[in-house]
């Protein structure tokens, strides 16, 4: 199976080459770069080095070289570029044939007058939001299977929803006055060199930002309102860790009345019953970022505060990988057929 | 003036050490130690090397050694050990006539019980409670002047409190669902080793720990009672941050019905008018926990969110300096009638 | 294939289980452990949630719990302990027909009286010494095949050994005056906690350790005697980096009259032509620690200074992997006649 | 005293205005930026927020705008920005009696040829290198007294030079075979926004860099000379330590036959006896990049490894202060007169 990733130089980008130089049913075709056609991958990253003369599947990387952006005949396509550049070729490659998988956002919203107002640009490809599904596999599985647009979840977005969108759905928490209370390492800004990701400056610092105005929100709410059966807000504040990767979400809500934190922990367990990626914890043990560096594994815990009657509820994973392009390799496993953990095996890197 | 320090290897006891060696108007006299009585401080603590055979007032080390716990004539003695092991000796060194600073948590909760309750120990002073005052100098400047037993605040609650105190006391913010998930770095975990403080378990990760369960929400509470006029609860969660120093507090509250981010803000500009450490940043720029930096400066910002109606607060400061030491030296000051800032001017380092 | 652990909890023990899981050929049949038997394996070490109830060879965990050190029947046992710990029950394991790699320090130096100076012991099980080989694949490849006794070189060792060895083989620089200034990442100290291993000493700071005195210099000199054919001594510095993982060597060596820096590369790429975990970079591009993270890639370079008639080689890997447990991995596979980068394909976390 | 910063915004610049914040006997009346004239000091710098409106000598911030780099009368003007930037105007400052103490390296090497070989351009100003003074107070303090024209040596330099020239001038150590492998945080690297520097790719990574050609060498090689009294060569090899400020520098050199261990340390210790900012840790105490954290100290730790004959000596200071703009304030107040310590007792912050 002929795969290709355009944005191959990112940090997704990078990060879909190292996960799929180590699945064995395909064959990794294009790296696309617009900025650095005709570059050798491997000088550019010497994680690589080696690569470009290796032989089979799963091992190769096409000529070793970046191409520019004339994407060859492939099964899939990951886009690995920010929103807005990508979608206005999407419909083309679908039409030649070519699975789109967009790790960027503009399939992820429904509504593109939603899209227009909180990432300001013009929608680019509107007709295509209705054929697109959102590509969060522990929660919406059924929808993905057969389909050839996956959006892509956000990082913030998908470590909330594996804890939030279960228990929403089945009642047992107040639609009002969720929080999400955020936090992600540096990787997640991308490899854009600015003086906010600069090393002396966030090393040894801690900061929120985006507060109120951060562009997952509504991609939150969204599939919240959809879990809870009727429109709901939150409030959502990310914050940036001095570490590379990782992501934890602390999420604050108040608990149905009668409902228990037994019946929360039997309703997750209901929902991840089997999932290879999604485990709740054992009683007293809560998620760190770390459990799931570097893999697409993904925590939960949680407790309900008897005094305050509120649930607390964490969940962690790795923004790079469950957060973007472990995920997106899950979905194009789905989407072809594959074992949905193909290539996805590894576990944490710890210490 | 004569100070000492009891539990002068901790932390704290460093930082206390580092900040009284740049204050004119204090000889250091005393540096107790029940662990490493006899060891040559600055041969412990390289950063003060040559400090032993320094001469004149702020500057000198006495004898450059570490003593036992017997405490000699003083004006002010900080005890910057954890709660419970000073508590038993305080009234003997009130009734020699030495201040006491207590960097602990003993003398901070104003009610035995709720004490014994979350600290899970019998109260050792129980009868000295009445004549403690909680030493947050923006707030009870008032209550302290005069005072020779000070209650030191804890870390998280000094950063809390600045932020909530002055807006629940005017009546701005609603009282029920207080949130404030609050993040510090590792050191306020202190000197004492343990696996989870290890760098390889720590460094490249994020975690809450104390989820619902940790010793500062009641300390939290009895001061926002204070201010709020009757009883309220909060849910506090800490985080560890993957770096050394600071603290950054991230606070939920309903506004009251009718209140502006502009009623807010001008709450906070009376309060805090004229203090040389309580800095309300310009619209826009969000506190960062390095902006306070080895010194005793701290930050605030607020937003409204205009979509759900409640304003997130966000406060850092250094917990080492205005969350313990410098604190205690603000206090110092103000009981012996010195200029508040004085020995504290220093600022953030950056980067 | 039957594998086992003894000393799994360390950080050594859960690099080989992170790396046997991915491994196809064999079952993880024994985690041993003296201090934990009993304990749950993933409840210890949330990143393997869920593989207790995994089935199939290579994703197994046995029992999911830690055992005692009674070794069951196995193929191959990894002794993942400090020196001195496991040496004397060697020979039993051997007797029963397990092989034996042993990531520990007792049978990398010939001269149990070099052992016994350096590591202020006496040797546990001297009569094994001669029997056993010294695992360092690259270079020694042919003696490794069919033995049952590995010796695993230490990290610091192995990043020195690939840069130096070759070239002192063939004569093309000074064996007087070799110097080796290392770093390494603090998870090279174990998972023991000391105070110099707190992340608040550790974190922010850099320094030396084991000046003139670190116990891998004797280690290093034998082989690099073996190799230049007559006795040498090195300077050897280590020193502690505040991240994780990682190991880079920067070695200065007096090239030896006529030899230019062609020769020198021209004999590392005969010496490292087709080996896939260690790769020459291209010119002006020079190894970084993190290119190997998490892998059990090498990266090479150097430069001749002609104004001193000094090479500078730079030796870079990932101290766990490549210096540890991979490196104990690809053992196994040579001695147990599978391919010898089986399991050991992925590449490093970047970033 | 009026003193003013041209490059404000930089760190050394930032470092400047911290460090004279805390200076009793100057008025810091100017801080010019050719890129933010206009710009609210304390709004792009929130740790100096309030001191717009602070009053007195050693405390304000003049208009508390940056202004263009129109020099206004000044007693002494810092010139913090790269090489090449302020040396043609340096001229006029010296004429209108303005004392100038510049970062850059214009005015260290006194061989304008050197200095164009290396850092590639033409001088800008070759007349005014006689007059300049090299400003390592602790190795040149009678040179500098009275002088106008101060070239503030580098941070490696520094670290180097206080290791090695007493030794060398007292023909202690061999002049052939001289090597320094340096290492130094992220903040050496400047402000400027590069690659290089983003916090995903440094963080959790160790490399060299210049390695052969860093421009420090012939600065170093040139004291050293002086110190030695013949012509000498150097190997400098500098490294990126994952941290934000220090440097430390582990240096290897032949001793002079008949020399001990002893004798090297006597010649250190008279050298720097009464010295307040260096200091010779006790035996067995090694240097660590963070006790200087901060402050204007140094460190120096030697030891003669017996079996080689090759003295090993390690410096460490942190390179925004000792290293840069500390020794600036150092020298600043050698050429004024004042004390030599003044505005410079804080100790290094730990941890």
């Amino acid at each position: 199976m002929k795969v290709g990733i355009i944005g191959a130089t990112g940090y997704t980008g990078q990060e879909l080459a190292r996960l799929l130089q180590n699945h064995p049913e395909i064959e990794l075709a294009y790296l696309g770069s617009s900025s650095n056609s005709g570059a050798v991958y491997e000088e550019m990253f010497p994680q690589f080095s080696g690569l470009r003369s290796s032989q089979g599947m799963g091992s190769g990387l096409g000529t070793g070289k970046l191409d520019n952006e004339q994407v060859p005949d492939l099964d899939v396509l990951f886009c690995a570029l920010p929103h807005g550049l990508t979608a206005d070729r999407t419909a083309q490659w679908l039409n030649r044939g070519i699975k789109v998988i967009d790790l960027g956002a503009d399939f992820r919203l429904k509504d593109a007058t939603v899209y227009e107002n909180w990432y300001k640009v013009k929608h680019p490809a509107k007709e295509l939001i209705p054929g697109a599904v959102y590509g969060l596999p522990e929660l919406y599985r059924d929808k993905i299977v057969g389909k050839a647009l996956i959006a892509n979840p956000g990082c913030y977005p998908t470590a909330t929803l594996l804890a939030l969108a279960p228990l929403l759905q089945k009642g047992l928490l107040q639609k009002d006055g969720l929080i999400i209370d955020a936090k992600s390492g540096v990787s997640g800004a991308g490899r854009g060199v600015t003086l906010g990701n600069h090393f002396s400056e966030v090393n040894e610092n801690f900061k929120a930002y985006g507060v109120a105005s951060h562009r997952h929100t509504p991609e939150i709410e969204q599939q919240l309102t959809e879990a809870a059966g009727s429109e709901l807000l939150v409030n959502f504040t990310p914050h940036l860790v001095p570490m590379t990767r990782g992501i934890l979400a602390t999420i604050y809500a108040q608990v149905t009345p009668g409902v228990t934190e037994a019946d929360l922990k039997v309703c997750w367990q209901e929902q991840y019953e089997g999932e290879e990626f999604v485990h709740i914890l054992p009683e007293g043990i809560w998620p760190q970022t770390k459990f799931a560096s570097g893999s697409n594994h993904s925590f939960l815990q949680l407790k309900v505060d008897s005094r305050t009657g509120r649930a607390i509820l964490i969940s962690s994973l790795d923004n790079l990988v469950k957060g973007a392009s472990g995920q997106a390799i899950q979905n194009m496993n789905l989407i072809c057929g594959l074992p949905e953990n193909m290539g996805l095996k590894m576990r944490g890197l710890w210490p």
